[in-house]
Formats: C-alpha cells, sequence, structure tokens
C-alpha cells in the first residue's frame, strides 16, 4: 500500500507554556517547514501532554493521516518512537532518542558545552559553575558532561556542589542561580545549559548585586535573539537549529522512500559566539 | 459518508515568529485542548503562511483527515474560511470571521477597548493616544472603535493623530510609541491593543524619560502574564482567552453533530483589571 496523504507530523511533547516560550521551537519549525515547502508537503503539528495523548497519537499516525513522524524535545525513556517505529511509521527524532535504531539529527552537546567552559578557563575563571537541563533529555545530559570533560581537563577539577539542574526555563534558571550563590558565595563564572536559563541567571546575579562579567562570567546555549537583547549582550554556544529542522525533514522524506535503508545519525558542529557577558573586551 | 477520524484541526494563519512570540495562542490552545481532550479527540495545530500553504490546508482538510477545524488570527479577507464552508467542512472562527454564514466566537473588543479610555478618562487624563492593532483583523479595528467611541463620549473628541497603527508585537509597540510622542509629546496616557503593545511602549516611554503613570498612563489588552512581570505592572482588559478557546471546541464539536443548523456567535465579555501601569494608587 503506497496510500500517500502528503503530510509529515512533527510531534512535540511539551507542555504548552514551555513549547511557546522557548525560541528553540518556532527556529526548528521553521528548518523543518521550510523543507517541507519546496516538497509541497504538509506539515502538522502535535502536541500530547500525557501518555494518554501519545496513545492518541499512535493511534492517529497509525491511520495513515501522515507519512511519517518527526519527534522533538522526547523526555526520558518515552516509549512513542519506539511504538511508531513497530507500527510500521517513518520516524526522525530531534536529539540523540532514548531508543536504539531509529535515525536522529543532534547537535554535538558535548563538545559545545566543553568550548563554552574551556572559553571561561581561558579568560582566568576557577570556580565555574553550571545550570544543567533535565537529566532526562539527552542535551541536558550530554551538556553537563562536556562541563566536566573541560573542568578536568583544566585541572580544577570536578566540584559536583557546583552543579544545579533546572528545566530550561527562564524561571527555572533564576532559581538554580540562587540556590548556587547561596551554596558558593565565591563563584566567579556560570555556563547555563540554555539562554532562557542563562537569561534567569542574570536576573539572579543583578539581583544579589553581582557585576556580569567583573564579578561573574556567564555563557548560555542556542545562541538566540535573546542573546542580543540580554544586558550585558549574552555569549552563548551557537547551535544551527534551522539547519537541524531542514536535515530532519530531509532525513525523513529519505525514510519515506526508502523505508529499509539503515538508520542514520546526523551530527551537527557548534561554535561559540562570544559576547559581553563573559568577556570585558567585546 | 461518517467516517471519522476524531481529530480536530486548529488553523493559524500567522508567521512562526508571531504565533511563538505572543501569549494569546499558547493560551487558546490550552482552552481547546482541554475541550478536545474531554473527548478524547486528536488536535493537530497548521500553520500556513502563504496562500499556497491554505491551498494545501484545504486539500488537506478536504481529504478528510480532520473532522472539522478552527480557523483563528485571520486576516483581511483571507478566502479561507469561505472555501473550507463550501467544501463542506465543518469551521469555527475565533474572532469576528471576513464572511458571514459563518460561526464564530468572539470577545467584545469594542467595550473592552472602551473600558480602558473610560478609565483613563475617569482618572484625569484628557490627552489619550491609542496604539492600534492591524486593521486588516477584527480585533484591531474593534478595539480602535471602541477607543473612538469613548473618546467622543467623554466629550474629548477624535484627535486621529494620536493613532498608530502597529502589529500586536513588542518591537511594533515601541516603534509606534515613538512615533506618538514625536507628533505629541504632550500626550498623558496610551491604550495599546495588545499586552505585548504595551510593553514595547512602557520602554519607549521609559527611553524618552517620562514617568509611568505619573507623566504618561498605560493600558493594554489581553491580561497576560506578562502584566504581573512588567515594571510598573500593566493595567489591562482581561479577556478570557481560555474559556474562549473552549467556547471554539463546543461550538465545532456541534456543528460536526449537527452540521445543518444555523450558525451562531458566541461574544463574551471583558473586564479591566487596573494596577501601577495607569493608577498610583494600586
Amino acid at each position: 500500500m503506497t496510500r500517500r496523504s502528503d503530510s509529515i507530523a512533527v510531534v512535540i511533547p511539551e507542555p504548552g507554556a514551555q513549547l511557546f516560550g522557548d525560541p528553540f521551537f518556532p527556529r526548528i519549525l521553521r528548518g523543518i517547514s521550510d523543507a517541507l515547502a519546496e516538497e509541497s508537503m504538509q506539515l502538522i503539528l502535535l502536541m500530547p501532554h500525557s501518555r494518554t495523548d501519545e496513545e492518541r497519537v499512535e493511534r492517529y499516525l497509525g491511520a495513515g493521516h501522515t507519512d511519517g513522524a518527526m519527534l522533538i524535545s522526547l523526555h526520558g525513556a518515552d516509549p512513542l518512537p519506539a511504538e511508531l517505529r513497530r507500527s510500521g511509521i517513518p520516524i526522525v527524532v530531534g536529539g540523540r532518542p532514548p531508543t536504539e535504531g531509529v535515525s536522529y539529527v543532534d547537535v554535538d552537546n558535548r563538545a559545545g558545552a566543553g568550548t563554552a567552559v574551556h572559553h571561561l578557563a581561558d579568560n582566568g575563571r576557577r570556580r565555574i559553575a553550571t545550570i544543567a537541563g533535565p537529566q532526562d533529555m539527552a542535551a541536558g545530559v550530554d551538556r553537563l558532561l562536556g562541563y566536566h570533560d573541560r573542568l578536568a581537563e583544566a585541572g580544577i577539577g570536578p566540584d559536583h556542589g557546583m552543579v544545579e539542574i533546572a528545566d530550561f526555563t527562564l524561571e527555572g534558571g533564576r532559581a538554580a542561580m540562587e540556590r548556587l550563590l547561596e551554596r558558593h558565595p565565591s563563584l566567579d563564572a556560570v555556563f547555563a545549559a540554555s539562554d532562557l536559563m542563562a537569561i534567569g541567571a542574570l536576573a539572579a546575579l543583578r539581583g544579589a548585586g553581582r557585576s556580569i562579567p567583573d564579578d561573574v562570567a556567564v555563557v548560555g546555549f542556542d545562541d538566540s535573539q535573546l542573546c542580543l537583547t540580554a544586558e550585558p549582550r549574552l555569549s552563548s554556544v551557537r547551535q544551527p537549529i534551522e539547519e537541524m529542522g531542514r536535515e530532519m525533514a530531509q532525513l525523513l522524506l529519505q525514510e519515506i522512500r526508502l523505508p529499509d535503508r539503515a538508520p542514520r545519525r546526523v551530527i551537527l558542529d557548534t561554535r561559540l559566539v562570544v559576547r559581553g557577558s563573559s568577556s570585558r573586551s567585546t
């Protein structure tokens, strides 16, 4: 059966507030929809908030209303990719998935976090804290690993107490920064695993009377538009988010045409963009 | 043919940046998805950016992949509702639609804008400007009418020069406020037709050294979360956005079950919430 719906689903299992508050999502959707428009494919967005919702998504996709699906922002051992795979639905995951045997596109989160910490150490910072992302998401885990890699390499040594976990949101970043300051008032730098969390951290640092970057240097992750409106402007690890979306769409279209080929992964590089929040000279 | 897909589409023809930047959309989607979850219906989101995209949406909906559609944020004489209606697809529009014979849910935008202007005049303001929304959208037109209604009633008389049109965004609001200040440096109040535009206006007023509310009082429209983080906190016309979403979903489910009944409109009331941006005593 080769019935074609000429449509592709993007499945984002995030609460609405997060989905709409984080500039990551419109950027990756722009990349995806640009690539699909070239092929005259309809993009449909599904936002399951619970396991019951996900089962409804499985039924909808299983009924042939779309030709395939992209899954973004998966948490923990979410069974969705494995279930869809089992139903023979072509899928591509954004970010390293919890399941084997699935094609995905990711950025090199671990190396990216490493460049941020390397830059801070290189500028003489010695008490470098981190606000890590959710540890049930690959992007959260990998960016924390990158932090530890480079601290060890810089001979600073891991200090587990200088890690706080938050949820990639501005409010989460602000609360995590307050906890870090309370426990480690002498910290001189912080790497936050998302721009939103870094901007929350800037607010907490200002609230505590710390000057940026003199007292505390700050680096985020994403290099979103927010970096340019932050005060001071935010240094950040640039990930090519639109490009990630385009790669996902192209990979999925290939999987639909050639369903039997081996799953593959595409890993995109990041680069550090240095601004006023971590360097006096810029 | 009564084939059921048990899914409903929400069609929002807005550029991604706007869709994801405006807190209106997650709130209305939350109301819609709450109502649909009770009925175990799948919600799918379609975001056409061009007329070509809209034709693709028409084909997708026409092929029976959903049981009906809600349309939000329509601009100008968008032919989409009429085309879907012609194809026999049950639809409900959010906001007064450009087409007759279509069911819709709206808030009383004209009266809501009126309460804002009434409040400003009541507090002794006499040079009341407005930042209106897009004049190709019913919400933009109706809120501007409400402003003129009440100015006339307060005996202040319409001064067409104190109106600037923007696009419901923060940046649009800031630029509009700068233009108003340039032309009317003595203005003492401004009603902005969305919270995002009001927050842009606050930034422009601060940039011009005006104190709020002493020099200039500001009232927005929506009563979103943003009102509470603005400095000072923003007075705003509260529209029941989640409720609007729930009403739309319920109306659409009824239209699907009873396709032959007369189209109907549901109009929800607004109320003014006064905070520090327009009143010294709060």
